[in-house]
């Protein structure tokens, strides 16, 4: 007996770019409705790329029905719902717009864009297009672990947030042999480990305590200037070079700032990828004056948490394992401690996505919420142009 | 444009069984092409189970094309290659057997059997039909971080081991209220903590030395005797009683057990679902001649390793990321930094098996694997029934 | 103006000993009364030793007023109330015995003795004199965080222990090329791993859950038969030999061994110096039916705990830094976070030796907890030479 | 017979102020030549307090032979070689000159002075005395671990610095209900959080980097600006009040930087006493273009290394216990594995300073390295006060 269809109404969805982050979302389409209950059925419709060939080929593995090399074709079909941007950031904005101004629902990854002008744009863009959903991929924060320091927060366990400690340590680049890529040029990404890894920790810290950076005083560095020129780009394992030359790093290696919180506590940021031995670090120490919460995805499925209120004699960080049917989105997986990985953020992400347009909400982070993070990176490259002078960021209704 | 079929011969697989282990398997066969190149196309044909609704629920969900409530009928079927069993124990050696004698490969969960006379049967028949693929599904051995234990082993840095040191806790019955399920059924589980988990990690203490366990001294411990009855099983999270009945429990709740290894070394074994606070706590230590490796499930993406060659004064255990290229399986998925889940050990089990298939190897574990796991598991019992009595374990030929 | 001199009865120390754990026993009764009030003015008046120069540089070194290469004469003298024992075990009875009858208190070092019949015989005749102090040195227990995890015990914390697992790792002579001493001698030491290191762990294991071990399945091993004779023995770092000569090693390398506890948990034990990479790992994990408790000496002011009584959103091991003055000792030493380290617990046991001195009471570990300790060892021994076969032990009114 | 004398010549110490640094200098003069060879005879001659009959009681307990209520006839006494000043910033300045003056060696408590000018002044003091010692207690410099970072770095381990970060994490005073102390009054203390912790990271990231901060951008801030008057102060552990009145806090409770080293690397510091659960967690991680290096006080006996010339396979962080006979100090202790603590840094800081005075060196960190450390502190209030602004550091001659 051959399995039954679905009747649920679809949600037909065309993504543009199938590099790393496309593989990430496509992996995210094809699994949220294998283990989670979607009021909407997720079609794989079409793949937009430049280069025939690869498109088709990764259209194949991915599991999308049919490619196209415009994106703009993309946008224009009739039979897309939503437009799932996995480009890099000098492309967000034309073709979010595009998107919106064809009626879709957008899933833009992240940074937003690469300016705060393109980011304001969009944000502009979303506002006057109420019915659609428009949302930024800062994935993170559908890790469990992420999902239960906000929990915690929100509860009031943390108290008044009086520290902020976000780093994004990874260490691909440390090396000087490691090749040019997209993310190494300006054009292309817009800043280097700033929008790329920092942009994540801003978002993170933002959405974590419930308040907005209002001001930074940073600097950013690059340690390596020249590199060789690999011979073909391919995402972030740049073949290596054979040629000999080398070309230009056009993006900050790292970038460091001190930051100041809505609610008045101090916040130190770091983003480096010069870190050697630290591979994904992203970690988030909050300290409030009830309690405090520290998170390090390198141990992703852990939070640890301090409540103060506890008598001394017996108060410390408890290691939770955040694995029980009770943490979010976990009961849709696997029995406590059969951890979970990089890759199922992507499926949460889907899945609050597609709930969200079947029930006419709007998931956060939202364009808006992209702008106001832009506007953070554009204050920290700001104050690193002028001696680390202290720049103020415009707040945003939350 | 449509995107293009691929052209390689089909593997058509026939599953029973669709609970736990069944929704593990199946991402794992919908996942492997999508990350990995395989040789042959995976085809998820067709799923068997008892109970009709729930049935072709589950394959609508999992993504399978077909199912049918008889699984002789699956074995039978001319369009399937492989029969991946994923039901309770008492049913391995009749499924397999079949299968077998229908010309097909087989996946078999773990353990092998409920005992050593049936997993002699299976051993007995997968000897006789050489062509034909039986793989017993130890799992864990495709973890990245358990490969490349066994690859510093191989190379010699561990030297002689001396020590083991294996456990596998959980707490998930540590409360008494938790209900009866067939896992703790002696007629549908075998044995309880013993076949369900430590089989796990008598597995991988053999697998990672290259030894056999040769002997073993044990005790065997029912702490809760009588459970709630649930008012339907639902696998490892059974619902909770409201009838007030309640049912004897006929497993062992934890097994504790010495064993010598077939170098020399001592062991030490335990597993255990009454560690309040383990949640999947598979621990493995061994200490040779040369070095020392130590792993925990609770952060599956590490390996520590100590190597005893260097100088004292920098000497210490390296706590090995295991996300980099360079790992087993890891290329084929994120950068590095970026930790797999549990759900990945299956995806690579399945490629594992795929590409076994299309070479026309027999990839281990075996179902000669199985049996002699199966060999020790049954000697821990004879040994607990004997008060520890010193219980060799006869080895075979690796 | 000159310090005054306090007016307080004086406790005269004699020590027999001054190697490793003379220097530890001569730390503590210098420190206790800087740090500690104690009721008696502690007199360090005189260190007995075999060899003579190198005698009167140790007491000048570690503070002794007096020296003397004859023990009995320290024994006999009228100015000594307290005889501490820093001797190899096959001395042990023969001095504590002497002392007792001369009406002595006696710190012994662990093991108690050698045997069990020595060990008998030291417990008889320190209850046929009750109004003297006999101790015995399981320093450890005096460790902040072993007492936090009794103290958690006895408040009911933990509930029914259902598992202990009790290892000490080293890994002082995994290299053959280590020399011999007199660790390493059965004549001397009486046994090997086990005595030296394993009876720590029984003692605490016994000390933190309150019970008793009632019967043990074992396994004694040596790994290294044959090793260079150093050309003088000088403790744990025997200097290494230049002579070409070897000879046995007669003790056990390590010891493993199941047990049953008292309340009807299970246990595994383990003793090694085989354990490369493990420097003084004391590690304890206990599991009971309201929580679980862990410690590892290499991290030795942490105390990890689970309260299981905790909402599994929130619960996790806490990670206890036992630095608080609410914890036990801690107050009389620095802030929160300024850890202890090793020798600290040789002072605790001082202060509450002369505590109890001065009010008459008897501090454990007394000699009959040390010799129940040696029942436990010797059981070990019996079942290690019977194939493992389980040997039970007498238990004692607690 | 009698223990014998020593022969060396004297070294007669006398200190000033006897509160938490007294306690902790004066067990390291009195257990420096228990465990160490000392070529001078350490003379515990004369302890100054303001109080009598807390001093006489102190003296008593903490083993100095003589008081005195007047710090000016301690420097005056021609029996006294060294001054060792333990009394808070606003002091120093005046003992020092003092001290000096009178010829004799001082050791000063960090931060070397309140200000700058001051810290200048004793500078140059020490400078116009080349053949006495001026020593400043950046104490944790001789934690073992620390040690061990800095001859990696001097070994060209870790290469290029890239990357600094630094923290200082307490929460004593995270509850706004403990009262004031001499600690949180500008008057005496110069700053808060800031120079009270911050200078020790200062100081340890600038020793073991070799390095000089250059320049910084800073924020300070006071969380709880009243706090009850205590009854009566009493150090670190003020007891609460009872009479309701409150004063104000003065000084800062936290304060965040960042900064460029010498070597052109970045860096975050941060020091703080309000980061609830973390007890005394000192914390340094340093990126170079060879290697990494990780410490956290609050596991003190272990240094985490990363090798970025190790194979990536098997690279990874390496957990070093420093407690190795070839770790620097280690020797004179305890076997590996067992710990040292908090204290064991005073002591070797006092074995560091008697085998300079003998050898007529002069032993860092000197008041040069005390002056340097002010002037970034006097950097970040300059910065904290003007909004943030880049504020460079005259580096000196190292």
């Amino acid at each position: 007996m051959t399995a039954p269809s679905t009747a649920r109404p679809r949600l037909r969805v065309g993504m543009v770019g199938y590099a790393f982050m496309g593989v990430a979302h496509s992996h995210a389409w094809r699994t949220a409705p294998r283990f989670f209950d979607l009021p909407l059925e997720v079609d794989m419709a079409v793949v937009a790329g430049r280069r025939e060939p690869e498109l088709r080929a990764a259209a194949a593995r991915l599991g999308w029905r049919e490619t196209t090399t415009d994106w703009r074709t993309l946008v224009a079909r009739d039979d897309v719902d939503l437009v799932d941007i996995c480009t890099p950031g000098d492309t967000h904005e034309e073709i979010a717009l595009a998107a919106l101004a064809a009626g879709k629902h957008v899933l833009c990854e992240k940074p937003l864009a690469n300016t705060v002008a393109q980011a304001e744009a969009m944000a502009a863009a979303a506002a006057a297009a109420p019915g659609q959903v428009a949302m930024v991929g800062f994935t993170y924060r559908r890790v469990p672990a992420i999902q239960l320091a906000r929990t915690l927060v929100v509860e009031g366990r943390i108290g008044q947030v009086r520290h902020v400690r976000a780093q994004y340590l990874q260490d691909w680049i440390a090396d000087p042999s490691v090749p040019l890529s997209w993310r190494l040029d300006k054009q292309k990404a817009g800043s280097g480990a700033l929008g790329d890894i920092g942009a994540h920790v801003v978002d993170l810290a933002q959405f974590i305590t419930g308040e907005q950076v209002t001001g930074v005083s940073a600097i950013l560095e690059t340690f390596v200037h020249e590199r060789p020129v690999a011979d073909e780009f391919t995402g972030l394992s740049g073949s290596s070079s054979s040629s000999g030359a080398t070309g230009p790093v056009t993006v900050d290696d790292a970038a460091v700032f001190l930051a100041r919180m809505s609610g008045g506590g101090l916040a130190t940021f770091e983003a480096t990828r010069f870190a050697y031995g630290r591979k994904n670090a992203i970690r988030l120490e909050i300290n409030g004056s009830k309690g405090s919460l520290a998170f390090d995805f390198e141990d992703m499925n852990v939070l640890h948490y301090f409540d103060a209120s506890e008598p001394a004699v017996t108060a410390g960080f408890r290691r939770i394992v955040v694995t029980e049917p009770e943490h979010a989105y976990v009961a849709a997986w696997w029995p406590a401690g059969h951890g979970l990985g990089y890759e199922h953020a992507f499926t949460h992400q889907a899945v609050d996505l597609v709930r969200a347009i079947a029930a006419g909400d709007h998931p956060a982070p939202t364009f808006a919420d992209g702008l106001q993070v832009q506007r953070v990176l554009d204050a920290v490259e700001r104050s690193a142009a002028a001696d680390s002078t202290w720049t103020p960021i415009e707040t945003q209704e939350a």
